[in-house]
């Protein structure tokens, strides 16, 4: 047997798979798509769904100190002026004046062209792997156009954030090649904004929250009011958010419209923070294991403390190895107590609470572990992600982690034109969908029904057979391994539960 | 013991209840809130999911012909065109100059003032339970200060969107109690607006969706092509949805961002539909009662033939008698196949599928019950608050269904001092909480612990007691009866799984 491993796997051939088999769809295909929208269809949903379950289970059901909320994705205006992101939730954006197209200036780059230390001109390109390879081609297109000799020196590439009002006038637009169509950068902010109600004035502009957190910070004071809630506690939130990225990409990695599993952890004060960071970025890693998202997969990125905010004490991202790089995962950020200090300023309302345990008044810190269910379930395909050769016929799987799997039972009858097996089939079948998502396959060889279930994750197939009618066991086949073996009703109970929680 | 009955309870109380124990709060409150939005707390997101997650499982996963989807908020700006809700999604609307008040025209009412067959003037006033006596008041009042005498007519009262030109000038404002200043009714669009992208045009306009039907209907193609469906066959989404009332009212019932449980349920052209129709009715009936919202509070309300749009074949309300009057819950609509027609003209996508059973190629009509998971929330609240006296004691009670309580078991030791009490209690707790939303609670007196349980719901306490360390048995107290038993370990857990399924 021959595996490509989850390394090696393509996004193409992920995002194939996801369309065929009714995962994820672009939204509104029909009317030629909404760029940076994802639909998710009858097996993306159940996926989805399980991924939610579980971190809710794992982090709010299970441990004492970890309560649930579900705000509104539009919040009064007045949330985001607090928060800072109607100040500086911003991407710089830049426009070629002749093609209209428009660039983030942080993903534009370019580098002048100098040849024995004379600069001939500019070249430019789009953020991409090949990038270096395509701006020294495009160098040396031009010394040879222009019939320029002498040594062409290594190129200083930088972004277009970093380029002077002169470099702006000669760097060329990559839609067009020429120089002299290209803006300066300006701030576009990235939430979505709408107006509530029938007048349409700055009243009633309002947003779409860009991130779920915040509305864990306005709801704070009503927790702690009506709860009986502890330092150190936390407060969890799942729900969709939106960004209206200038550039969306990678499939369901940058979307305008995600969803967020965000905790925001509040301690007190003078609570060694480092070592609740540390926990919290450990339980994540545990998490991921525990759905199939394994250890070796994962690294971790501190970001330096120079590019920090202000009030930031210091943040990891668990990053993944995506097909298309590595990239963030689960962002861990030591907040201090920025945002409850912010809300208090805007509001006017007291953030402070009185812990009966230290008998101190104070605004409490923050550790808030944040990420994206969509993330997660695009690095659990990757992960899961296989083509393999067993015994000369290939074969796709998916060894999606049974918890999050979207079907976690196929039940067969071994042939379809047995009544006896075929009802022994369906009446097993409806006992295991009352607890878990079962699928039920009469038709086709029994091979060829096996090869549809790994390539959708299903863990386990059960075979009715003609055993089963001597002595009610069944063939249990299993995705990963392929081996079968028999079981009886009461242990493939048991297995479910034990594998499934 | 006497009870007040659901019927006697008050908004005032339900929605104190809700604010007091974390069921709810007003969105963005220590901003002055935003008006037809609610955060839910840590009580209330685990009702919303319970609900949410009762009826994927009953309709989507117990069932063989219903998948599911997840489709994003905002789509394609052109599924609203085809779906006539850019033209026809609106409100009536009336401003007053002078007040900038603004009000639904359908929800103005006015009558003349007639006296012995003259009319002295008008009156208005808007949709209320008074609002008969109080235009009777101000007509009399009217009487009375122009000095007319005579018989006053009965009142005949129209709403304002019947009024014609002549009246609109005459009608007093409600705001300022004279004529001259309210408008004629425009429409007005009820779907919040946005812009995709960094230009605003009309080539970036989006909208946030007022439904989550038409997410199905533009991925119907999509999973007939990758799914195995077959007729009859639905397809459901349980998703945010947004519409911009003028007048959010009635608390949770009509808000500006809610969640919808649709199904769009495809049947054959020549289907019996009314069957159909009937069967989903029972259905909603059925999985009502299941969750705990009786059938005799709930009324059928079949739409009078001629209010029906052109392509309805009949929809029929369930109704529920909330604490404000008869509301509509749920909707069952047989929509023929206007949608998916719609859809095939606007895209230029075929519809049409072929059905392998009766060999015949049709574009499928459809069955559509559509719910709104905070109206269910709602009703099952004034279904299971309850004031009652108890041996000269009041309680307040939420006889929540256990599929849907918030918190499944509460389990205490009966006194906090006995540290094998407490340790007792705290692994059982742990055990249960493994499965189900539980919660522990150490101190107080016990009747008093009991209280705070009945209050949010929770049907089963469990209490540690000295007997428990004599026999190992635990006593067992119902929400509902009060009664109390001894109970081992492992039937609890059999009632548990019995009863929350």
């Amino acid at each position: 047997m021959t595996t490509d491993q989850a390394s090696d796997t393509s996004m193409e051939s992920i995002v194939a798979l996801c369309r065929r088999r009714g995962f994820i769809f672009q939204s509104s295909e029909i009317y030629g798509g909404a760029n940076g929208f994802f639909d998710y269809g009858p097996l993306g949903v159940e996926l989805r769904r399980n991924i939610k379950d579980a971190w809710w289970k794992d982090f709010v059901q299970r441990r004492d100190d970890i309560v649930g909320l579900d705000s509104t994705i539009i919040h009064h205006p007045k949330t985001w002026e607090a928060s800072g992101h109607v100040d500086n939730f911003t991407d710089p954006l830049v426009d070629c004046k002749v093609s209209k197209q428009r660039y983030r200036a942080d993903q534009l780059f370019f580098a002048p062209v100098d040849v024995d230390g004379e600069t001939i001109g500019y070249v430019s390109g789009l953020e991409s792997e090949e990038l270096e390879a395509t701006l020294r081609e495009a160098a040396e297109r031009m010394k040879r156009k222009k019939g320029v000799r002498g040594e062409l020196a290594p190129l200083r590439v930088r972004d277009f954030t970093e380029a002077s009002a002169k470099e702006i006038a000669l760097v060329p637009s990559p839609a067009t090649g020429e120089p002299g169509s290209l803006t300066p950068p300006r701030s576009f902010n990235m939430m979505f904004e709408t107006h509530i109600g029938a007048l349409r004035d700055e009243n009633s502009l309002a947003f779409l929250r860009p991130e779920t957190a915040q509305g864990i910070f306005i709801n704070f004071r009503n927790i702690v009011d009506t709860g009986r809630v502890k330092i150190p506690f936390g407060i969890a939130q799942v729900g969709k958010a939106f960004r209206n990225e200038i550039n969306p990409r990678n499939f369901i990695f940058r979307s305008r419209e995600f969803e967020q599993m965000e905790i925001e952890y509040f301690i007190a004060p003078d609570a060694d923070w480092e070592r609740c960071h540390r926990e919290w970025i450990d339980a994540g890693i545990d998490w991921l294991g525990g759905i199939g998202i394994p250890r070796d997969q994962i690294s971790e990125y501190a970001h330096p403390k120079e590019k920090l905010s202000h009030y930031s004490k210091g943040t990891v991202d668990l990053m993944y190895r995506f097909p298309f790089g590595v990239q963030e995962l689960w962002g861990f950020a030591a907040r201090g107590n920025y945002d409850l200090t912010q809300h208090q300023k805007f509001s006017g309302r007291s953030m402070e609470i009185f812990d009966e345990a230290s008998k101190k008044k104070f605004i409490p810190h923050v550790i808030e572990p944040s990420v994206g269910v969509d993330r997660i379930l695009l690095a659990a395909l990757c992960s899961a992600y296989a083509e393999e050769t067993v015994e000369g016929e290939s074969r796709t799987v998916l060894r999606l982690h049974p918890r999050i799997a979207p079907v976690k039972v196929a039940v067969f009858p071994l042939v379809k034109n047995k009544p006896q097996l075929v009802k022994i089939a369906e009446n097993l079948y409806r006992r295991v969908r009352r607890k878990y998502a079962a699928f039920q396959d009469v038709s086709g060889a029994i091979g060829r029904r096996y090869r549809r279930m790994d390539e959708i994750g299903t863990p386990f197939c059960v075979t009715v057979d003609f055993d089963t009618l001597e002595d009610g066991t069944f063939t249990l086949r299993d995705r990963d391994t392929m081996e079968q073996q028999r079981i009886r009703e009461e242990d493939l109970f048991r297995l479910l539960e034990e594998r499934i929680d």
